[in-house]
């Protein structure tokens, strides 16, 4: 869908819409009982929701391709997200709640190990831990390339974040891991010309950090990718009219949410926390994304039953969230992530829409059947949020 | 669809395509009884033609986008409405049968009140009557800036249509309307370089105007907007080799019909006239358009039981159609109208084709529930051209 055309259509109103995002919620059948995770949960609030309103299953980026978070949530932001890319750097900032500022250039780092050589023989430093990661990106935190400010931060395992802040750096720098074992390190290079200084600039914080770390093995030395910069994406208020506001508990999905302008909420640790978050604030905003995460984790796990337990726990929340009447209320996914799979898949994902204005449709249980038969049949994610709009009457007639 | 291509895959066929639109056809279930207009109106020969075809139902524009009738139309005529636009200055003028030529230029006005400061107290000037609009129009009809020929034509109401008719007059002038009260209307400004002798002219007349009207209050002021030139449209015999006829009662249809080169055929004042003139016109064209504009009209009005009628009205003609042994013969919809909206909606309209050539579904009533259960599913409406020619045999394989 063209932004330009649904900017061009916004109208204003005082109708609220809650998007309630359940990480990962397709699944696939237990091979012992036929039955997904949907399909085996009591999910009653979610079947009464399906039963009342109007079912479908989303497409995230396209058929066959299986979405990272990223692009799972901008699709349901109503960005395309083939259109809008995120940096993997971006992306772990985001991640860790790093306080992002738009000169920053990111990096997703790991530790690695290498001979004598200088030739690679574990990507990972054999997976050291969190722990020895935190001590480690201490003793680089104070490299300082000049004219820039630097930040070295432990992700988890061998993984960091790093932060170039400085005037003028650029895009379009090379990952410098080679992702093969037997070579050395590639050198950071500029992709465009403009990329020139920061690449040198790059080169050197390696060099001095492979000094640094000669005596640190196996974690010996770095290899960093997905060198990226802050994306400028319209905003929700911008582009769909909408004073949006989130609310979830882990950094990834609030940087997501940034991204596109919305202002992130405080809240607890737990779906419940979510819910009085949202009751709280319920008449300060137009648009509400609601994450919950478990359902991700648990499906990622591999552990079917456990993926069972958190769709029944999200579904407590339905209630709560309906009766405050949302003129629209819809609840979807960023991505499936069956048990089966243990990880992200590229199946489409069940999705819910309930308003006034819904044609009614013969699906009567939220799960991947039903929903597959659903009147909006299945479809790309982007189309959510216009069709939100639509629900919600802030779209004028396109032509007279 | 990309035209070229179909341009490229046309062949010659002596075959024959209807298309019946009934104007805002799809509709929403009323909350007293869960039935739409459709499921509610005994239209059992529409419901045999479901049962015989091939059932779907078509999005006009996209997901979520409440369609206009110029959008509507030409999606069902193949042409992408988001790529060719119609102004609405050249709708108003199809509106009312304008003999609209390619050097004018037309723009929708509104009478309104300005206050002792020129300041808008009333952007429609107390909806003045449509016979108050035809005197003021009178007024105005003199007004010639040098070198051009005007006109200026009542509407409806506080509405009205001027076109200036003259060499060299140009598209991009934006709107007059500020589209609020408390300020002074806007000065008509060139939005391209190529725009300011035009500007200036419209700017001459708007004074010229304002001078003639100063003592009409409460329609003292003009205020305009939709400023467009004839849009070049691909004709129909051109990009699909037919040989097309319109059939249609209101000014509006005729006219969208004749963008895109059409022949419009004179008719009466019924369906049944319009069924007749198809009979007596039917060895001469190989398609033709059948408009039905009461469902809307109804629907618009917020009353069910009488767009129910009208659907049982047009159903009536349905036998009469295909007596006629059209190879091709499709009914569907510009876009839906709700009586609960009692206004055009974003709903996907049903849809059915019946020719030798469809491969038939499980559908068995023309409604919005069993055409979207149809083996065509959701389809985008700029599709049903293309499949009408595939029908009809007229479009050859793409590649070897």
């Amino acid at each position: 869908m063209d932004l330009d055309l649904i900017r061009e259509l916004v109208v204003k109103s005082d109708t609220k819409i809650v998007l309630l995002v359940i990480d990962g919620l397709g699944g696939l059948p237990s091979p012992d009982t036929g039955r997904s995770e949907l399909e085996a949960a009591d999910t009653f609030h979610l079947d009464r929701l399906a039963a009342d309103g109007l079912c479908g299953m989303t497409v995230p980026v396209g058929i066959g391709i299986t979405p990272g978070s990223g692009p799972g949530h901008l699709a349901l932001f109503g960005y395309d997200p083939l259109q809008y890319r995120v940096g993997r750097g971006v992306l772990e900032a985001l991640g860790i709640d790093f306080d992002l500022r738009r000169e920053d250039l990111a990096a997703r780092g790991n530790f690695c190990t290498i001979d004598d050589a200088g030739l690679i023989t574990d990507r990972r430093a054999g997976r050291i831990s969190t722990d020895t990661c935190a001590a480690l990106c201490r003793d680089l935190k104070d490299i300082s390339p000049p004219g820039i400010e630097l930040f070295v931060e432990p992700v988890r395992e061998h993984r960091f974040l790093l932060i170039m802040r400085g005037s003028g750096l650029a895009e379009g720098i090379a990952d410098t891991d080679p992702q093969q074992l037997g070579v050395p390190p590639l050198a950071a290079r500029a992709e465009r010309p403009e990329a020139q200084d920061t690449a040198r600039l790059v080169n050197e914080f390696i060099a001095e950090a492979r000094r640094r770390l000669a005596d640190k093995h196996p974690a010996n030395m770095i290899l960093l990718r997905g060198f990226s910069k802050w994306p400028e994406l319209p905003h929700m208020s911008d582009v769909f009219g909408l004073k949006a506001a989130a609310i979830a508990i882990y950094p990834m999905y609030r940087g997501l949410a940034k991204l596109v302008g919305m202002t992130v909420l405080p809240t607890g640790s737990t779906i419940q926390d979510e819910l009085a978050t949202l009751k709280e604030r319920w008449r300060d905003f137009d648009f509400f994304f609601v994450h919950y995460k478990t359902t991700d984790s648990r499906g990622e796990d591999g552990d079917f039953a456990a993926k069972v337990a958190a769709l029944e726990e999200v579904d407590g929340v339905v209630p709560g969230i309906r009766e405050l009447a949302p003129d629209v209320f819809m609840v979807g996914g960023d991505h499936s992530t069956p048990s089966l799979i243990a990880g992200h898949s590229w199946h489409p994902v069940p999705f819910v829409i309930s308003s006034r204005w819904c044609r009614p449709d013969r699906a009567e249980n939220f799960d991947e059947n039903s929903c597959r038969a659903g009147g909006l049949g299945t479809f790309p994610a982007t189309a959510v949020l216009p069709l939100a709009l639509a629900n919600a009457r802030r779209l004028t007639k396109f032509g007279a």
